[in-house]
């Protein structure tokens, strides 16, 4: 799954990434709290990040990979595709730092519908309700496009504008901060309930479906 | 006033409320302690609810009833008719619990503006801003219309989707778990003053006088 | 800088603000801090005013003076002129009551976007995002839309008016009655910083061209 561009401003270094469901299905138990541990430092650094960042979205971004693309301070997504917290269609819940990402991009109102519905947005809709910023025709103008947008802080103070950010997100990092091992807890506790394991059988099984069509 | 409707995916079972002013005119202390500590308790169980809910609102719905329709995830009204937490136009506050279901709904600023107004807003407004999510050509519609909405979550596990909720929510329902008598105190407090009960008494005659067209 | 007007229902007076950047500009650092409180203390009035407050925005209004008008209930604005709080282009924070006023406004994602870019909007981008409620064609059209606004609360009983703005502002009011003096030290740090006063001294030479033009 490397269809999410992340591009920060510090390093001029363009990353991709994307959660491993593999992981979550029928799983073994020390692997899945380092995973869970993993995506928690990286959500900090992404969502914390002093610098100024985008992502390019050039493929379907559930989950993960959505949660890392609300990370960042912009978004720029191609056509066809869709995006979306859907874990409630797991059969597990978007923790609570998920559900802060998600709040801090689109409104309140809007966040309910996508989380309890588990909703997944079309490139259309997710420009509608503020979940991307931009349409891009494809991945090269994705690029030129979140480029463009981190170059509007050229002539910023990057101390100020770091402390403005920080000023912003802190709530909801101290949040996850205080609470990091209970929070492994009970993601290890969730997906090892037999419903879920179920649930993601039968979600493998619908994306290998698809991959044979 | 059986004019709002509210479906719970649990029971199939349909249920109409409306909150009776009468109860707040010249009202026996006693009774009026019961009255509010009933509505609070209507309050836990439907914004809490943790099966969906929806509301079909076929008449006009101030104060309690818009209260009761904001405490449900989706709503869906008959045309012609008017909707918001009109107290301050009655000379009361809508405490906290009232707006923080406004602004689980709403944007804090079409909030603001709607609480110190004391706003009805007509079918069309409250579509605009949110406050309902879609108008349907009468009753029956609306019935259709609303259970369709508890419909898409047919698939989704009941758990994860009450869990999800929950998180969403828990922060207004234990505000109130703290203040529950406090509050009581300050609705009876305040609906005893004499400019209250003098605005009641207009309110109660530009009643009747709509009531004699 | 007398280019807003405020209006307060309470005493049918008008009055206008402006900040003076020339504070801030190789200070005299008792004046610097009395600036700042003094700033602090108009904020605590206007924002947290029981009587209806509305701007009428004949000007450009960065920085201090868009936070003034943020503090009012309402906003008209003539054509042709800036808003916004512009601070991280002058290398500084907007201190977290400004960034309060303006997430009591607009959404918490053009928030995001408004305070890191310290974007000022044209009058058309402010009334598109909702920083201000309405455009008029000149001032005095501006001072009528804004009085306009102010008599919708005629019928409103004061009380209850004032009891619902306040529950509705008072948690950001009591997050800077409890760090006055360490905001005031941060914002003394801050602009005492060389950057900052180098940009500073940029900025106000930029003024000086545009008004040579």
């Amino acid at each position: 799954m490397l269809n999410i561009l992340f591009l920060l401003q510090s390093s001029n270094t363009v990353f991709s990434a994307g959660l491993d469901i593999m992981e979550m299905y029928k799983p073994n138990q020390e692997r899945l709290r380092d995973f869970w541990s993993t995506l928690q430092d990286v959500w900090f650094k992404l969502y914390g990040s002093p610098f100024p960042t985008a992502a390019a979205i050039n493929g379907h971004a559930p989950a993960g990979g959505c949660l890392l693309s609300l990370c960042c301070e912009y978004r720029v997504m191609c056509p066809n595709y869709s995006i979306g917290l859907n874990e409630t269609q797991l059969g597990i819940v978007a923790p609570t730092w998920f559900q802060a990402s998600l709040r801090n991009t689109i409104s309140r109102r809007e966040s309910e519908l996508a989380l309890t519905l588990g909703k997944m947005y079309t490139t259309d809709e997710a420009l509608k309700v503020g979940m991307i910023d931009e349409i891009a025709e494809n991945k090269e103008k994705a690029l030129e496009q979140a480029t463009a947008f981190l170059n509007r802080f050229r002539k910023i103070s990057p101390m100020a504008r770091a402390m403005t950010k920080q000023a912003l997100r802190s709530k909801d990092i101290v949040e996850l901060e205080d609470n990091r091992s209970q929070d492994i807890d009970l993601f290890v506790y969730a997906v090892n309930q037999p419903a879920v394991q179920k649930g993601l059988e039968v979600y493998l099984e619908s994306l290998k479906k698809k991959a044979q069509k």
